[in-house]
């Protein structure tokens, strides 16, 4: 028989002990943790020290018996768990220790093992048979504490306009018909506008603040409203108003701009066509610039050449229609041009024809339609001239003369929009999430035939772990946007080429990422989520097409990795030798790493939470693949294989870089961010955020890293049940973290959370 | 300088070598059919033979130059591509051979290549810069003559039930308000009544055919329909005629089922409650005898335990309700009850409260309903008594003494209808595959600067990638449900335990699968896909809460994987020191082939496309899960954790078994199929679907199978290199596949297909 009859000395370590090998929770890092607070402690003896090691041996660990009787131990105690007290499990070792009478002789320094192994009360009270003081949520952080850190300098501006949202026109309703829906959502964005909402990204002169960022932000937030009215308002004055602004000069921003911001004049952007989508080079309506009459004629050719989904068809009466400009017979390429739709009395204008696009899975708020224009006649004035332009002579001029590079300074403009697709879809994301752990810390399913009340389903651990790394994501692809955000309205960076392939990764990456997020919501929500009172269907049906809209994700992230290797390729080429070689040795140094076994099967703690381990997991699957790629290709070219069919054989690799890219980058910024908050506190939390990120990324893409070398099993299982540790870590925390995403209260109108 | 200048006899090898070396096809079985094929040749000189000799060693392949010198020769022969020829390749290649004049001496072993390496036009017209002669689809399978061996023994019952469904009654349109809606879907339901579908599962006596698999059918059919349809349809014959039928005796069956069957009696099924949706056993409506009454009373005790998502509430006029059975003060669990709701003029019956659910994500011609019951008396006879039953002495009597078994008993009873649940989501993915894939066959986007016309989006290898797969999958899975639904409805089998988890699984992962397929199909088809007229959106939102209702699948998986283990320790239990011996020994054989490299990276096609590989590597992950998680559990036992704690602490290994579990038996059952078909030019199809299901499968758990060394780096990319080909080798029969699900052409009302 083992030895049952502890003194207080060793008692008061044996809860730690029992928790450590029941969950073999020890890595090199923690057994050192022990092993000095061990040999401190002035209260064991050298007998008793020497016992305490011998249960330290992670290749011998104590007998099944051992462990046992500490557990009988525990459970006949009668102590309870207080999962308020400041060091629960320290607290209960305090009183298991005094147990035994005499003097308990408590090692003070004992805590320093809780703090330092991360063990919180979630880890271990379902380990113990005895009773459990719960609390739902720690006030150890601060919600509203954590949105300011997120929120930054817009902090208090977004704060008023949350408020500004409870008035009644915002309130949430199910509307199922479309006129009642479409009026509604009309009378949300005329009152934005009236209230200075819509003008925030133009300049002062026509009643913005030129703050875009400011702009991207109330964009998101309107998600917590509604899905239609964000879209309607990002048609309006993003798209619409967007076009004028920047395709247009200053006649055209004097003349409109002030009347869009303040949505009296309403518009479309007139850019797909039914025929061609995600291939705007090949739309096929035709301006075509008449000398005689000094006029353009827009004119839709063919039976799918109309604009198809055009966003506010119905309610605008002037549209920035996207069409082949033919001055003189010749085709300078795609230009945008203002077109009015409706006269005063709200009639159609001759040549102009409209459909409704009728129902939608989602986003039935906003009036998409069908446009064919029959001839329709406007001024010169009327083409948005600043990228391409018919001077007084009837002649065309460009700055740009390079009609490829034109095409794309183009739509690089309009750039801004897909961050705020992006922005979009993460609010819808975020909304779910607060609605989904809400839910999970009320409902309560199943239980232990001991206790009396069933479990808080989010007391699961597969519930924590399908929504605890996805708030991680938030956290990570919000500051990622911000940043983005600010880069791209920064005017003193001219060539935007970076932030454009940065924004195409990223809008899919994200967009897709909340649609997971909010399909995986719904579920951890049961039949109440299938309810659209609860908000989540409609979330879902709305964030669908975000990842069709503003560029298809497929199509965006082959163009983010044509991107990223034409850099690579004129690194290449603009460096010569040295960059030759430079690249050499980055090969040969990564198969260094890769070949060796102390880095690939490294599953220390510190290692796998090391924000460097994972920056290098991230650029080295980066620097793999872009140049597997490029070797790829150009071996194809040199069989003789056409490049374009050379591109095609070369999808799911493309693809794959553009997802790698994606998570560099948003780690990257993310890293960087993090080091920069002050209050180290929630600096830590933020920390601990981007280890989940990174560990799951890392996961998810495991079958790469593994079939590369770069970790073995070994290291790939670690990685797995470090998420799954940071998830059920994070448990106590997990209300905070949503509240820090800042959803107004009265936004979350979900009775299942009420 | 290469030689440029070929004789007609190595011409006429030249595009078959270019096509290999473009895109490095060969493997060791490869080779040796071309070599084959170049020994016996009788055209070439002993130095020609070696020539080509030299051109297949995949070690030394052919110098870039050589294989660009074949481009050339190739694109500026002016030959053109027909892929309508029986062998396109081989007649390219004689048409070019006979360029160079003379006698071209024509090897007619040639087409040999091209069937044995599966080389088919859409491998290689993008290779060659030459004028292709395209077709949309082949005609060598027929999509017809797949569904008949498909659906075997009910292929003609099926056809005239698809002509049946062309009624008006049956035609597709937005349906937005909740009664209008709802009283469609009333006349439809009650119009497949009348015509003895509803019956078919019931006996003879009742107006069925005894039929559950025919049944399953027609219910998966009528998703082709509508997805509210399918869901009364099966709450009304199934759930609630079903519960009758299989937990009622013969008076009920006399009294009931024919009106059931015809849907002259309209009924409910109410398990669910507020309170406790996955926790059936923990429901707590009561259902008391009282002797003096000899009358059972329903009572809806407290605030949440109202049943709630019931179907056919606000048209059903009675609805069995499971309630907690209290006999002379005792609980004998849950049993259900006939409880009339509505009397003959519709009015609600005393006691009974009733609320509309209201809107949902989808299935909103479904009237769900809120019920509660206060103190409702119903007489003794109204309690299906078929496994418990109170005797007129008022006592209770079940033939199953252990409450627990009863309970699971009962549940039992009800698996059908999870059947049914996984063939509808996979109804519904079949139909979104068929609008995905007939729509990507007329949809065209960008296009080589080359070609005037712009690219069928089908001919996209990501696109391919993207929907066979998928439809693969739903050839396994439909013929996986038909034999499950066979072994259930077999009366022989009297223990229905093994078949009960085997459906758990399977529900779970089929519903989870159409759920992805659903929303890859909306992706596919871009801007149109969300159109509602399209369908896909309608079956995007229908689908979704199939992974909730009749079990959530993390439940289900979990319920499934405890019953592997259960059957895995009793294996080990009543085999003794046999089946330990047995067990230790394919520990044994599984760590050999782990660490044998010939195994681990054997990519040769023969081995990667061998039923023998895929089978040995689900068998494989299943025994080495169930052993794992078996040997966890053991462990945290022994060590002093709860076994409810330690059943949670593993959530994650159960889900892992659950989803593995699934795939090894639909595997298995798709292979037993495919053996059985006799023609054999279909059977070659079926194999290759079996095939790519396969290596798809691998694909996606291909960290698992890292990281157990089970397949190593080089083995793992050629898994995806091989679905990737697979996908594109299909492509020319894609359409004659999801033709081959047999969706009848008027269900198909797309715009976007016609």
């Amino acid at each position: 028989m083992e030895k049952t009859n502890y003194s207080s000395s060793i008692l008061q370590y044996i809860p730690y002990f029992f928790i450590i090998w029941s969950d073999d929770l020890l890595s090199v890092s923690e057994v050192a943790v022990v092993r000095r607070i061990i040999k401190n402690d002035p209260t064991l003896s050298e007998d008793e020290r020497e016992l305490l090691y011998t249960w330290l041996h992670k290749e011998a660990p104590p007998k099944w018996k051992v462990i046992k009787n500490w557990a009988e131990i525990i459970s006949n105690s009668g102590v309870k768990l207080n999962e308020s007290d400041t060091y629960p499990l320290t607290s209960f070792s305090k009183k298991l220790a005094s147990l035994n009478g005499g003097d308990p002789s408590i090692n003070e320094k004992l805590s320093e093992i809780e703090i330092n192994l991360g063990i919180q009360p979630n880890h271990y009270n379902h380990l113990f048979e005895v009773e459990v003081q719960k609390e739902k949520t720690s006030n150890y952080y601060s919600g509203k504490e954590i949105h300011q850190i997120l929120m930054g300098e817009h902090n208090q501006q977004l704060e008023h306009f949350g408020e500004f949202l409870s008035h009644p026109n915002f309130s949430w309703e199910v509307n199922r018909d479309l006129d009642g829906f479409r009026k509604k959502v009309l009378t949300q964005v005329q009152h934005l506008g009236e209230k200075g909402y819509g003008a925030m990204a133009y300049p002062e002169e026509y009643g913005g603040i030129n703050n875009m960022t400011l702009y991207a932000n109330i964009f998101e937030y309107l998600m917590f409203v509604d899905g239609s009215l964000t879209i309607k308002f990002g048609v309006q004055f993003g798209l619409f108003g967007g076009s004028v602004q920047k395709l247009g000069s200053k006649k055209h921003h004097d003349q409109y701009l002030k009347n869009i911001g303040e949505a009296k004049l309403l518009g479309c952007f007139a850019m797909t066509e039914t025929g061609h989508g995600s291939n705007v080079r090949g739309i096929k309506t035709t301006a075509t610039y008449t000398r005689e009459t000094d006029a353009i004629t827009i004119h839709t050719p063919g039976k799918n050449d109309n604009k198809e989904y055009i966003g506010n068809a119905l309610h605008g009466s002037m549209a920035t229609v996207f069409a082949q400009l033919i001055v003189k017979g010749k085709n300078h390429g795609v230009h945008a041009i203002l077109v009015p739709l409706r006269d005063e009395n709200n009639n159609l204008m001759p040549g102009v024809t409209i459909e409704d696009c009728g129902y939608k899975l989602g986003l039935n708020g906003v009036d998409n339609g069908k446009i064919w224009f029959n001839q329709v006649q406007v001024p010169r004035e009327n083409l948005l001239n600043k990228y391409g332009d018919i001077k007084p002579d009837g002649s065309y001029y460009s700055a740009i003369k390079n009609p490829n590079k034109r095409f794309f300074t183009m739509l690089g403009t309009l750039v801004g929009g897909r961050i705020c697709v992006a922005k979009g879809a993460l609010g819808g994301a975020k909304m779910a999430l607060a609605i989904a752990v809400k839910y999970a810390l009320k409902r309560r399913q199943f239980n232990d035939s001991i206790k009396i009340q069933e479990d808080l389903i989010m007391d699961y651990p597969s519930h924590q772990l399908r929504l605890t790394p996805p708030i991680a994501k938030s956290y990570v692809y919000h500051v990622t946007l911000e940043a983005l955000m600010k880069t791209y309205s920064d005017d003193t960076i001219t060539d935007k080429r970076e932030v454009e392939t940065q924004v195409a990764a990223l809008k899919a990456v994200i967009t897709w990422f909340a649609n997971e997020t909010i399909q995986e919501c719904r579920e951890a929500c049961g039949g109440k989520g299938y309810l659209l009172e609860n908000r989540i269907a409609d979330l879902k049906t709305d964030v669908d097409i975000f990842t069709t809209f503003e560029g298809d994700n497929t199509v965006l992230l082959q163009l983010a990795a044509k991107g990223i290797l034409s850099n690579f390729n004129s690194e290449l080429n603009s460096g010569g030798f040295k960059a030759v070689l430079k690249m050499v040795s980055s090969q040969i140094k990564d198969k260094l790493v890769a070949i060796n076994p102390a880095y690939s099967n490294k599953v220390d703690k510190d290692h796998l939470y090391n924000p460097k381990f994972h920056q290098h997991a991230f650029d080295y699957r980066t620097r793999r693949l872009t140049y597997s790629l490029a070797m790829r290709i150009k071996d194809y070219i040199k069989r003789g294989v056409p490049p374009y069919q050379a591109f095609l054989k070369v999808q799911s690799h493309l693809l794959a870089l553009g997802k790698a890219y994606s998570c560099e980058l948003a780690y990257t910024t993310f890293v960087r961010y993090t080091d920069s908050i002050e209050d180290q506190k929630n600096r830590e939390l933020f920390k601990k955020l981007g280890a989940l990120f990174a560990l799951q990324e890392i996961r998810e893409d495991a079958t790469w890293y593994l079939e590369h070398g770069y970790i073995g099993s070994t290291k790939s299982k670690a990685i797995r049940q470090r998420v799954e540790r940071l998830s059920t870590e994070l448990r106590p925390h997990i209300e905070n973290l949503v509240d820090g995403f800042g959803i107004p209260e009265h936004c979350l109108t979900a009775p299942i959370i009420r």
